[in-house]
C-alpha cells in the first residue's frame, strides 16, 4: 500500500527522529516526550507530535513515546526492513570517508560496490571494497538489483557519472558533488550539500546576535 | 533587525534555491519560473512561491523571478554578506574532503583553520591549511572571531571535540559524526547526516514502486 500523502519535510525528519531514538535506545531510555525530542533536535514539540500523528497514535499523554515501538514503526514507514544495496562512484577522500562510515548505515542499506573513473584507482581496496572500473557498473547494478547510486566525484564529472548511473538502472541518486544534475523525471535526486547546513547555521547565529 | 518568524524548513530551503539560482546565473539564465524551480528541485511550485513571499515580492506574474535580483536578496536574508570563518576539527578522509570542497564555499564563509586531536596529523598541510593541535583552538577562535566549528572526527570523539568548541567560544556546530551532541542551549547544532538523505531517498523509491 502506498503511504498516503506525507509531505517531503516530514519524510526528511523521520530519519532524524530515528537516529535520536536509536541513540536513546542504546542508552536504555525507554520513553521520551515530544518536549525532550524537540529540545534536543531544535524542533517544535507540537510539530513533532503532528509529524508522528501522520502515521498513527504512537504517544501516550503524560508519558510520551515508547522508544522501541516508535523506532520499529518509523523503520516500517521508511521501508528500512527492505534490502537496498548502494553503489558509490568516486574513491577520492570523500568516497573513502563514506566507505568508512559504511558500518554506521542500516544493515539493510549499505554500500555494496565502489567504482571510479580513474584507472589508477581501480583495484585499490577501501574498507573491504575493491574499486571497480565504470564499465562494470551496469553488470553490478543489474546483478545486485541496486536502486541507489551515490556520486562522490568532482563537480565537473558528476553529470557524466549520473548518466552512467541512470543508464545502469538505478532509481535514485544521492549527489555529493556541488553541481545540479539533469536526469529523467522518473529518477529521484537528493543533494547532500553541507553548504546548505552551513548557510542555515550562519543564518541562525546572525539572528541570535540581532536578538540578544 | 531580526528577520520575522521564518520557519526552519524555509530557512533550510533558501540555500537550495540559492545554489540552483547560482547555477542558472553561471549559464546566463536571467529569469526562472517557480514551475521550473519546482521541477528541478523536486518541490511544489506553490510552496516555492510561498517561501519566497515570506521575504518580499520577488516574482512577476507570467515572467517569473529575476535570477540575479533573487540571488542578491536570498544572500541578504541569509546574512551571507557577513564574514563567517569556520574551524574544522578532524584531518581524516572526511576532513580532507571538506578542505578540498573549501573553494566551493561562499567567499565570506570558509574554513580558516584545521585541527586534529592526533599528534601525528599536526603539521600536515591539506589544501593550504596546516593541521594545528587542539590546544591552539581557543586562541584561533578568539583571534579570528570564529562562530562555527565543523566536527569531522569518529563518533566516539565527537562529544569531546564539541566540548572544546563550546569552551573556545563558537556559537554553532555542524556535526558530521554519527552521534548526538549535548551542548548548552545557546549553542546551535546542525547535523550533516547523509544517512538521513539516503533513508528518505529509499522511502521515495519504495513508494514509487508501490505506485507503479
Amino acid at each position: 500500500m502506498k503511504t498516503p500523502n506525507i509531505s517531503e519535510v516530514v519524510v526528511k525528519r523521520l530519519p532524524i527522529y530515528l537516529r535520536f531514538l536509536a541513540d536513546l535506545e542504546s542508552k536504555n531510555v525507554l520513553t521520551v516526550s515530544s518536549q525532550d525530542l524537540g529540545l534536543r533536535l531544535n524542533l517544535n514539540p507540537a510539530q513533532i507530535r503532528k509529524d508522528l500523528a501522520c502515521f498513527g497514535e504512537f504517544g501516550k499523554k503524560g508519558i510520551g513515546y515508547d522508544v522501541p515501538f516508535l523506532i520499529q514503526n518509523i523503520r516500517h514507514i521508511l521501508n528500512l526492513h527492505r534490502r537496498m544495496p548502494i553503489v558509490l562512484i568516486g574513491a577520492g577522500n570523500l568516497g573513502r570517508a563514506l566507505c568508512n562510515y559504511n558500518m554506521y548505515f542500516q544493515e539493510q542499506m549499505n554500500i555494496c560496490a565502489l567504482f571510479d573513473v580513474m584507472p589508477d584507482k581501480v583495484g585499490q581496496n577501501i574498507n573491504q571494497l575493491e574499486v571497480m572500473p565504470m564499465d562494470m557498473l551496469k553488470e553490478i547494478v543489474t546483478r545486485d538489483n541496486v536502486q541507489i547510486g551515490i556520486i562522490a566525484v568532482p563537480a565537473g564529472e558528476a553529470q557524466n557519472v549520473a548518466n552512467h548511473l541512470v543508464d545502469a538502472g538505478v532509481k535514485g541518486i544521492l549527489n555529493f558533488a556541488p553541481s545540479i544534475l539533469r536526469v529523467p523525471s522518473a529518477i529521484r535526486v537528493h543533494y547532500a550539500d553541507f553548504t546548505t547546513e552551513l548557510q542555515s547555521l550562519a543564518f541562525y547565529i546572525s539572528e541570535a546576535e540581532k536578538e540578544g
